[in-house]
């Protein structure tokens, strides 16, 4: 069996990152893996939610979202329905606590919260793991411009921080799995890790037909390949911008 | 008085206009005007609202939002809240009648609907304006591929379309307010027209200072000169287009 | 052609309009525009929305909504609905922005609000402009309330305020459309404007056939020549009633 | 002790019954219980809910609401909020039940539904049994237009129908509570009963003082003489003017 | 006629109370009556309602719900219609009316609340009259929880408080209503009453066939003969708990 | 270090599982693991959803609530709340997931779906993973149920279904968390596994501490022998009940 892209299993597709793509943010990026667009933007807000005020802490929370025509069929717009999928939701949490992961909150100059909004343009799979792979770009700029502004005096991030998607195809563990090979899979599996070669998320689901851990194993490796050139292109993109200091 | 940006008062900021900016929408479009961006696609759909069903005509429906941060500050997510604004709505009511009323919805090819989504990407004043002419892009561009797939036989457009805004700030008429004149204008209208000349909305408010119809006057010559040059920049991309023929 | 109830073009309906209508409002109103029936009632508040809090001024805002039996077929309550439609939000903002054109929100005695409501009893066309035309009244009684209670000194009101429907039916431009009118009219439009023959609001839509500046010209006009005659009448009920002193 | 309005304990409110009071419904009446005024339709609709499909009999359904100042302060209305209270669910419930167990539902010419409608335009207390009383004219009146338009051959009506409210006031049994004396009341009771005398419902509640059975059997003959008199009030309106045919 | 299930018209179902059923919860119940199982909590909360503040005074009110499988046939969870239906909310309004009325809520210590939660995990018929026998156990001993943490210092109430149902089945008046029974009935009504022998709540409807008022006094009757034998039950479970002190 | 309750590292803890607990679902069960208590119905119905129809094959779906007193500080209901949290939405997806991995949807007996509710009574952490262990529990008896009503002729289960939490606490991996231990764990992990050994789901998050290749392997060993302990109490239940056919 061959990839239909041709590619090799445990390649990436194509990969591209943008910085400073909206004019108002504090940080923003534009990730695409193969057709798959996001747009990811990191907003500061001088106040932290209800339930964590006095701690003297900051916060970060993400959202996450679909154009209606992302998709090859225009899905309904979760504005028009009057309510947020579960879909949305269960990536909304995920993107959020796989930032704050790697971010020291106790040092984000305060009450402080990172909005990160994450906005489908297109979607050709793995739109979470390019999201959550985005908003990491986006806090990176936000926390940088928080730094020019003086409100913070160093860096809080504790290392880079990059997801993927892996999967079993035809019993074959693959990388990078496009929409067309994920309605295929046996197997679907994100994963999201740091520059220090840990873990921090790990979602498999196996609908059709249950995985062996030896399975597992494969996938783990396969993950954290394509996690490391991930984060080489976010260090080339982002450490590059910062010796120029702006 | 000068314009801020030193624009004469009649005179458009920089215009551009792309196509087939969506790999998966029947047409699509990205127009951008100074800095506001929005996406616009135009999807189609095999069937229509109840309502009009057993009519044997077409319908076209639009919807409008916004990125949380195409704005200076963050404005939260409509999803999130469970509820589409009133600005939202009137504005998707605006596309979708403006819309309509170049197109001959008797001439789908039957109960077919085009569903226009229009998404700011980056907001500077006038979205609602250059969705409404992205969206007459997105429009023709589907049309064209119901031709190409051999649902309807001819182009059931009537006109080309495109709107903008004009309003007066310090008792001067002004052409295309962006954010910052927006904010400051005594009165606030906005124009659509056909290639032909004619009016087929206008929407002029003045909460500030009413005003009279001498300014009615000016401020629709102003608009009408601006439509014309936006129409001229959407048949240059869009004839082009299909002399080749896709 | 001829009007199908024998009206001139230029016309109005036969037009009454009733004060101190609901015991318990500040400020009340019932509006008859032919068979259009609408009570509008003015409340005061001793306070503003959140965001205008510490700005010392005050605030006016307004509610529409229709029995569910004000129209020929029965139309869904929204609040069974769980949701305001985008017409009644068109209109609710419609009716706000015009009235604190006429007011002056900063002698308002402070951070006050006052809520207009507008209930269409029942409905045969131009129930949007009536509703503007009896909110005013409804707040005229409400302010001079204010003055008999101390909150303010003066009447805060620059001009009175009245609003009428226009359209074109069969190429022929119509004063003030009743229900059967509007379905068939190619362009309808509504008008808002003060005693000082200034216009605050002008929102003309042709979803079937477009105008030229010319027919707007003389809609305009015959817009005009229809508010005077409604300012009229509201000066003969309120200023009367001032007069005597309740 | 007296009646802070100098009535007997025994005494209605004035009552005044109107009928066709709404151009286009098929039945509707104005009904005034001293300031309480509530406007209530019946419109006919071909169409059963869902779960009564195929049964061949028809349904009656009910819905209330209040004008936002039909009350001393203003509330705020329920589609803004979007949802309905449980209060105004209790009391559409109670209207739709108590109309419905006097007309014969299987004689309503079919699978046909006549949607009830009460708003209440002023509230001074007692306005759920003000609606009942007039849901009742609206609905007689439509079945009456049931007739004249050969839906149905007689009027599926076993008996009128009325309601009104008693109370304990300082220990002292009341009937027709207006909203000063209902905020007093230790017992609040609700009645519904029909022109032979039977009871259909009956809702007392005590929050403030338990009450004993001889104050109940003292509250329900209030209740049936109060109830009395306003069912000989709907036959002088409606047999007189059924005698006239329209 | 006999009953269906052999039990005389005045006899109750098996009745069995539990408490201390769930470990978190300051006071809770297991109320079975016949197949029909409820469990009540009763949660402290140290704040009360908005519109309660700076009274110095207390709170009670309650929540109802059913599990979807606790009848014959599944019913749709509330949550995921995303609300509450009337039943529910009529239901809901009066556990926490009846319970108020027999507990001093200017001694709860201050502006306290106490939340009771009512979850029907069975449904055979009196869910609603179970749920307000059992709130009051709960009620009870989170007042008795109340006293042991020293926030009273005596137990707040003035009686003790159960209810039942009765209703009118081929004629006979009978005495707490199972399912079947329930659908049968031509008149359906439940009872709140206290130790004293004083009513609280009487809730009586016949949409089916309306009754005289001796039956009334009949039903009356039944309900306080099951109403007693259900708070002598309470009291043996409770006062001698009280006695252990815990 | 200890566990707080003298718990092995690789020790459930106390597991009870009950079935037929509820009288009218096809198939029910009670969970109790430690004080975590779950009811989990499966509940018949002779339809698909939209999507589905046409297919001829059956479907699985999962709802999930706690009580609003589950917990130590009592949680909003979320149907009070209008709309189900992110966290219950990501729970029910897993269980309907879970449960759909080991039955042939395509010998359902045709289109028919079998909706699993899993309540919890009591929540002291691992209320996810009980659920999907008594959802299946519930859904085999229901399986069964058809099997005796002759809706299928076999039992359409691949394998036996179970699920546990583990996690790492200073740096130790442990099974089946409690809620105490969840709130201090670095790294919170849920599995599900099969009779057969295989993995169907694996859910782990590191929000605190990221976790090495080494640490996924212990814990899923670890899980693994949880879920074979569970597996084999679920056999002597269904099993032996099985024999006697009911």
């Amino acid at each position: 069996m061959k990839r239909h892209d041709n590619r090799q299993y445990n390649q990436l597709r194509p990969v591209r990152f943008s910085r400073k793509v909206l004019s108002w943010a504090e940080g923003s990026a534009l990730v695409e893996v193969g057709k798959t667009k996001v747009i990811c933007s990191a907003s500061f807000e001088e106040k932290v939610p209800n339930w964590r005020r006095g701690s003297g802490h900051g916060w970060i929370t993400a959202e996450y979202a679909m154009l209606p025509r992302a998709t090859p069929v225009r899905n309904i717009r979760e504005a028009s329905q009057g309510r947020v999928s579960g879909r949305t939701q269960e990536i909304q949490r995920l993107i959020g606590r796989s930032v704050r992961s790697v971010v020291d909150l106790t040092k984000l100059g305060g009450e402080n919260t990172i909005w990160l909004d994450c906005d489908v343009i297109e979607a050709d799979g793995g739109t979470r793991t390019a999201a959550v792979t985005g908003a990491f770009i986006a806090v990176y700029e936000a926390l940088n411009w928080m730094i020019r502004q003086e409100k913070i005096e160093e860096l809080p991030i504790k290392s880079f921080l990059a997801a993927v998607s892996v999967g079993i195809i035809e019993g074959q563990c693959c990388l990078d799995l496009d929409y067309f090979e994920d309605s295929q899979a046996q197997v679907d599996m994100n994963l999201v890790a740091t520059s220090k070669g840990q873990l921090v998320e790990i979602q498999g689901t196996a609908e059709k037909q249950p995985f062996s851990e030896d399975q597992l194993l494969e996938l783990v490796a396969l993950a954290k390949s394509g996690i490391n050139q991930l984060i080489e292109k976010q260090k080339s993109l982002l450490i590059a911008n910062e010796a120029n200091n702006c």
